[in-house]
């Protein structure tokens, strides 16, 4: 047995199905008849996405969640959804209730008709859910330029915190771990702020992998150097991290789980991007400029360092 | 625990999601910009529908090809394909090899692109496909009309004989023994019989579930009776289930697996039909015809019995 990382399970799937593109953008875009279509595709898997104390509501609604977080980074609309249901043979009726209502719940908040799926039997719980919209063209990971703006589309690293606190390796209550539950079971995707402002972006992903493996991803396919002098967190976290003895970049950077996303602008957005951003209460930050040159770095005391890309890897 | 029948579930999901036609057609159709798409999502579970002597070059080829089977019996052509993939933690690079292997397969065979998707641990392997093809209109389940003929693209009960063997539940070598394990990994929709003569078909229906299952759909769907007169399987078969002491109905109409399809056309096409059947060397059988009424009948030694729907359940 060979342990494989998950990029070299998908460089075998590239190849051998002649594919490059195969897992590089946060959507899938064909042309079918006259017009272009937008899906993504996302799994949630009972045994590795779903900790103990989470709800299969929650987990229900997120599986949609996911794939919605995608489109908001395009500025996209989804508009409708197919859902695969693998269940344990012996699953109670109020459980499937339960996901039913999950489902229900992330199709009413963004707008999305389900049309469809199927339901098979299964060891596990596995949600499998598919999302299309359409649209002329796509904000890609590719098109940041030099002076260009780093924005975030809302805080990082509460959801690692979150999930700590589901596993039960912390214990922790009051404002701060309940924000940070929060974060972990019900995220939000900015999807009415990525449709408003996409015009403005050169350049946008989705960071539900964690920061770090976007921000790597949009300066290696952008070749350009990203610098980060602006951490996208509060001084609760940083309190917290500090108070634990964790690593307030790990958390921020490396946690995943996010779904908010990561754009760049020209800096003669920058007003009306703010402006966008506080008439729909989406609370962006701006974490760092486009540069020439190569990789992220993050400022630290003295100087930069690198930023790696450490973020979340299925296998 | 209630344990729950497949039917069941489907009825949560539709009522919960307010969408009453959740699993009711062969393929989803829905509208993106000005034109139809046709998607079809299909499952293969390796607990459920992996027997133990299947190889995984067989597996991932019939994932894909579920889906095929479905555009095949609408006469729509899928164009592209997305593939969701769970495999365990420890799995070999060999395996995954083997799994690329039978999705280029069936793409190749089949002449879809496959665009990407998505790789995730879990505690067993898990395909998810998804196809699409778009399409002006499709024939539906429910247009068979009285006097009708009834149509199957192969013959039927083979994969349960396949199965059997591969499960190691039966003993037999010989032609019949290769010709049924063959049925059961590697069948071959008929696509292009499905795309030249669609046009001739009043409904039709994918079979993959078992034919007493797609029977009673089309003839309900259809508000017509259904009388077979003729079951679709040969000598060989007949033999086998009377030396075995199996009932031959029930391996020919509630077996599955068969990934052929159901079609009705009015006698006046039935020329039409056979001429094109033989070009694209397509063993199309007729089995029955349409008449007013409800139900199924299949013609037993004195008069025509009930047949009723126990093809393939999931729970």
């Amino acid at each position: 047995m060979i342990k494989l990382d998950e990029s070299s399970i998908i460089k075998i799937f590239q190849k051998g199905l002649g594919n490059n593109e195969f897992v590089s953008e946060d959507v899938e875009i064909f042309n079918l008849g006259k017009i272009k279509i937008i899906s993504k595709t996302d799994t949630l898997v009972e045994s590795t996405d779903i900790p103990p104390k989470m709800k299969l509501t929650d987990a229900a609604r997120k599986s949609i969640i996911a794939c919605v977080s995608d489109f908001a980074a395009k500025g996209i609309k989804p508009e409708y959804g197919i859902i695969s249901v693998n269940l344990p043979k012996k699953i109670s009726r109020s459980k499937i209730l339960d996901i039913v209502k999950g489902f229900k719940k992330a199709s009413s908040e963004y707008g999305i008709k389900i049309l469809g799926g199927d339901t098979n039997a299964g060891k596990e719980i596995v949600f499998n859910v598919t999302l299309f919209g359409n649209s002329k063209n796509i904000v890609t990971r590719k098109g940041s330029k030099k002076g260009d703006l780093i924005f975030v589309t809302g805080p990082f690293g509460y959801t690692s915190v979150g999930l700590d606190l589901l596993l039960g390796k912390r214990k922790e209550s009051g404002k701060f771990a309940v924000k940070s539950i929060k974060s972990m079971i019900n995220p939000k995707p900015k999807l009415k702020f990525g449709l408003k402002n996409k015009k403005y972006f050169s350049s946008s992903m989705d960071s539900s992998d964690g920061l770090s493996t976007t921000l790597n991803e949009m300066s290696k396919q952008s070749k350009k150097k990203f610098l980060i002098n602006n951490i996208p967190a509060g001084n609760d976290l940083e309190n917290y991290a500090k108070s634990h003895k964790l690593d307030l970049n790990s958390l921020v950077f490396h946690g995943g789980e996010e779904y908010e996303f990561v754009f760049t602008v020209s800096p003669k957005y920058k007003q009306i991007i703010i402006k966008n951003a506080r008439s729909l209460k989406t609370p962006i930050i701006q974490i760092g400029q486009v540069t020439s040159g190569k990789g992220v770095f993050v400022k630290a005391e003295k100087d930069y360092v690198t930023l790696k890309d450490l973020g979340w890897k299925h296998f």
